[in-house]
């Protein structure tokens, strides 16, 4: 593209013109997304997590560094107090690296790239040495579940690319719960296909759900292109054949991990307090850039966006990084918990935990009439294509402020943004810094600030 | 982000139910659009385009072997006819590495990364060696214009990253149109600060166009990073030292280039043509992956998906790959002259130049009339969250498309996309196959499939 200098100023006028409307809101808007996008500092401190902290799992080492990140980076962000809420996390741990293949000597031996799922035993250094039977989908186990017992069971469920926006939570189920489905049935191992759209040799991690009615049996996930390599050798002579299948991975004692807090107290009603977060820990594999370094970033950057325009909240806002969202969700709990204890007043709650790409707008998770008064704000966000705003009566934000939800009716807000990207890196060894667009996570934070000034001045 | 089910499960029902409407045309965008997304051929062309052609700049060597690569991939893409279409293009040759620093010795003598703006004049081998005037913008050069006789002009405009969709139309114009204004006051050459919002040390080439009332001097982009550089430089002691600035480039003769159109013929309007293209020109640092090799992918892979289905147009559906957009658009020109030389019937255009970000809709340039009836087209659009329509009458499409309108009053549709990773790489040696994400490209190529289709059966 050369000379599109007149279609461009053509959408910069379309774009431009209700930013600068003369509303008293709008000009605050304006100010609080210029400071954002021209000097946020969401770009350099996902940098300095993701490159001095790294893999925050929780329970490991780098789950504490993640901390104290947390709590200097909200100081330095204008927060007036942090501090930390203790919380008993589970710590599973990987160990060295997990090895399948087959080892049938009779011609090459193929080797598959794999990941032990988080939360599953290990299979001890001996591995598991059994035939491997090839399953579509849950349907096809329940058919063939005499055939099971004794195998290894491979889930070779592809994730839906015709599914924009429900390609994962169809996928992840075999990855979830498709460990004790097969150990009903007598399998010794599963082996289920990333739940990612992407084709390359990258498995994708992520938590189990293990049925305490049946066996714990070893889990991995395998990277697409060797999922398709398998299936192929089960086509063409392996089919009877053991394939050896090593995991070191073991759950130990819980941990104290932490929430990690920092506020800023309300003018007028200190006692509303409006919850914004994302969560802490991440998978091993690599930096947990976009899940959820973006979303603590983002929730942080609003903090220090409204103190760098000199806006002082009317209600008491309150940025929450949470503990354990991948493997156990004991932070979410937590916090929730405490804030019932104190009988505190939770009247707004916000999250962000799809990754940093382009933000269209909302999922709403509240009443009717709370989401007209939304929906009357759609003007706001229009100039940066994020009003899309979803509603889902008594849900919708996420799986760190749901709970809050469900103590209090907290009105949620998940940021929502374009997401064909974000499962190509998650729970994998490319989830890293490099993957993020500083002006699209800048973006995210800008809209999510928007909404926060809008509820904060006006309740809802 | 773990537990999502829930809410993705949700947002994929509201996401579905349009597509799985009954009436006739959703079954057959359904299908259309199933199948780019699951057997789209758009990324794997690209990647031939990317590393077996690689850079394509008019005249050269690499335009040649994007030529015949244009006219496999279009008779691999079920085109019926494939042929070439000639025209007289500019041959700008860059030459040897450019070279920017000072040389004074008087202590570490720094230097910066450039390279020369395309059809610029070289500055022979010897160089430029003159002291460089910053001005932040044209305004401050008029201020200045008796400062300016005998010196390097130095553009330091930022990309204003607060206009969303207008910040490359606001600062390009230094780039385009800053050498002759230079010139008309007596600079000996201009550096221009790169037009991105990246901030690293990687130039940005990209046209001039020469004003012929004043003198042609040299011309160089400096990369974000290294125009703070030489910014600080300035005010640092260096403002009366002489730079060194070589760029050994060179206008040759003219070269013979083609447009590569490939068709289908309508079945029951053949003379009624809807002309859908990208760009086969690129700059010479990368590869044009997202300029525009993926416009060109998305528009061949309309005429596949077509075929693949079963679709047969009523309208003869014509994909062109238009012959030097970058720095002269000889073959747009050379397009429409024919079309009306021939008498054709136009009743659509369109194109995608602005790379394969998550597509948001269309930018329309067209009647009042026209415009509504797309308008009732939205919900074919909207599962995709791609029904953002901007009107603009009588503009808006892009460079290519554009003379067609002009000729003929043609509809145009030109792809809009989120667009804010674009000009991280446009026009720079990052302009690879590797910044492109698979799903939203045939994403993209889906959406222009969508339109194309209802456009061929309701006519506008």
């Amino acid at each position: 593209m050369n000379k599109k200098n007149i279609l461009f100023s053509f959408a910069l006028i379309c774009a431009a013109l209700p930013a600068f409307s003369q509303d008293p809101d709008s000009i605050m808007i304006k100010k609080l997304t210029d400071e954002i996008l021209l000097r946020g500092k969401a770009y350099s401190n996902l940098y300095t997590l993701c490159k001095t902290v790294g893999q925050r799992l929780s329970g490991s080492e780098g789950m504490y560094k993640g901390e104290e990140w947390g709590q200097a980076t909200l100081k330095a962000s204008a927060a007036e107090r942090v501090y930390l809420q203790e919380c008993m996390v589970p710590h599973w741990v990987r160990g060295a690296k997990e090895y399948a293949g087959f080892k049938t000597h009779k011609r090459a031996n193929p080797r598959f790239n794999v990941l032990a799922i988080g939360n599953s035993v290990g299979t001890g250094k001996d591995g598991v040495l059994a035939p491997v039977i090839e399953v579509a989908n849950f349907d096809e186990l329940e058919r063939r579940k005499d055939e099971v017992k004794g195998k290894i069971v491979f889930y070779n469920y592809p994730f839906n690319k015709t599914l924009l926006r429900g390609a994962y939570g169809d996928a992840v189920r075999y990855r979830g719960g498709g460990a004790s489905r097969a150990a009903k049935y007598g399998a010794v191992a599963v082996i289920v296909r990333s739940v990612t759209g992407a084709y390359d040799n990258n498995p994708h991690t992520g938590a189990l759900n293990y049925n305490d009615s049946f066996p714990k049996i070893p889990a991995v996930a395998i990277s697409t292109m060797a999922a398709d390599k398998l299936s192929n050798c089960l086509k063409d002579g392996f089919a009877n054949d053991n394939l050896s299948l090593i995991t070191n991975c073991v759950m130990m004692e819980d941990a104290i991990g932490h929430n990690v807090i920092g506020e800023i107290k309300g003018s007028e009603f200190p006692n509303e307090i409006i919850t914004i977060g994302g969560h802490m820990d991440s998978w091993d594999p690599a930096e947990g850039a976009s899940d959820d370094g973006t979303g603590m970033v983002q929730s942080i950057e609003i903090l220090r966006a409204f103190n760098a325009i000199g806006y002082r909240p009317k209600r008491t806002i309150r940025i929450v990084l949470f503990a354990n969202e991948e493997n156990g969700g004991r932070g979410a709990a937590k916090y929730a918990e405490t804030a019932l204890a104190n009988k505190e007043n939770h009247i707004m709650a916000m999250e962000s935990d799809g990754g940093a790409e382009y933000p269209r707008g909302f999922g709403c998770g509240m009443t009717k009439a709370q989401f007209e008064k939304v929906q009357s704000w759609r003007k706001y966000f229009e100039p940066y294509d994020a009003d899309k705003f979803t509603f889902s009566e008594g849900g919708g934000g996420g799986a760190d402020i749901g709970p809050l939800q469900r103590n209090f009716k907290t009105p949620q807000f998940g940021l929502s943004t374009t997401g064909q990207r974000y499962f190509d890196m998650h729970h994998s060894a490319i989830d890293v810094f490099e993957k993020v667009n500083a002006q699209e996570l800048h973006l995210g934070a800008a809209v999510m600030a928007t909404m926060v000034y809008l509820v904060d001045k006006y309740g809802l």
